[in-house]
């Protein structure tokens, strides 16, 4: 999983009948400083996760194990909102 | 998911059963000012998508539950014509 | 999927009993020019591919699903002979 | 699978309900040397780990398959605490 | 899949019961030209590969299809001793 910030939405009003309702945010995954990267991906929403939120992503076939989402063509979902992200070492970087 | 262009198309005549009719379209990622990525991937279409349009595809497994494609030898699928694509933030990118 | 060019052949003796007659062929991924990218992977064949070629290629678990290879041990696979690919729009990349 | 290092936690009170009692880990990658890479990844714990310990941490579908872990929303889980890690051969890469 | 090298050795006392008892492998990629790539990856064994051989590795959830792999937490497996990998066409790379 990755920790990512909502910045966007998308509306797809022809698509798959299984996306009908589901919430479509636009997510910038952060760095380990919660700077964003240079990047977005498309996610569905689980959680009323809300605009500007920090968010924890799941990916791959496991998007679809999160609350509801069963057999849904989704490979990205937002599945918590992120209270802390505290690292406790930052002088493993690159050393 | 993310938002990609269509930008062409690939014809196989001998290819797997499963795919037989399938339309097989080559998609373009869409960077977040919808600019494209100089990438291109082979996705399969569900929505009946039209050239040129800005669409939403799932990719891995997901792709299998889009509609009509369960079993199949696919990795990605078109599930959206995307109508719009909103970002509210865009300071946050390497900030 | 990603269209790639059939560039040579791995043999291995020793292996998993599954993939006991299978084909392995090595495939360079091509780019939308039909350029060659610098790098390989290694895919099975299910359609009676030939060197040279241009293949249509499936990742992950979804190489399972083509035609004889369920439940093997395969990330990817060789589902088409590409007949054609025709981009009709190459303005878009990095615009 | 790769090893890496964990460095902080994530704490989410507003989740999915199958992340209950979960363990939210930052671990950061380690290169062939044990050094940190500049990224990070959050894994669900399986293993008690505690720490700056070393562990091996496993992605995608797998992660399910970790201990306990069944049809929970995680693509990343860590599965051992890594008692040593020895490269016997050093001179490959890049040769 | 792709072809990679075996450089050393994963030892971890405490892991995932369904761990017990596999040998985990340090697996260099290889290129092309069967140089190794600055990188490693670990990977259970399934056909009791050498120190220094050639071996095949298949990942993702396809790992969990190798010989007596079900339903374990492994994203990686080697699946084949590598008897020989021949490009008969060297000529495409980045051309």
């Amino acid at each position: 999983m990755f920790v990512g910030k909502i910045i966007g939405t998308v509306v797809a009003t022809r698509k798959d009948p299984k996306l009908e309702g589901r919430k479509l945010l636009i997510v910038r995954p952060l760095d380990e400083n919660m700077k964003g990267k240079k990047d977005y991906l498309v996610a569905v929403d689980t959680v009323s996760a809300g605009f500007h939120e920090q968010v924890l992503v799941v990916q791959g076939s496991s998007a679809r194990m999160a609350f509801g989402m069963k057999d849904c063509p989704v490979d990205s979902a937002i599945i918590g909102i992120v209270d802390s992200f505290v690292i406790e070492d930052k002088t493993g970087a690159g050393q």
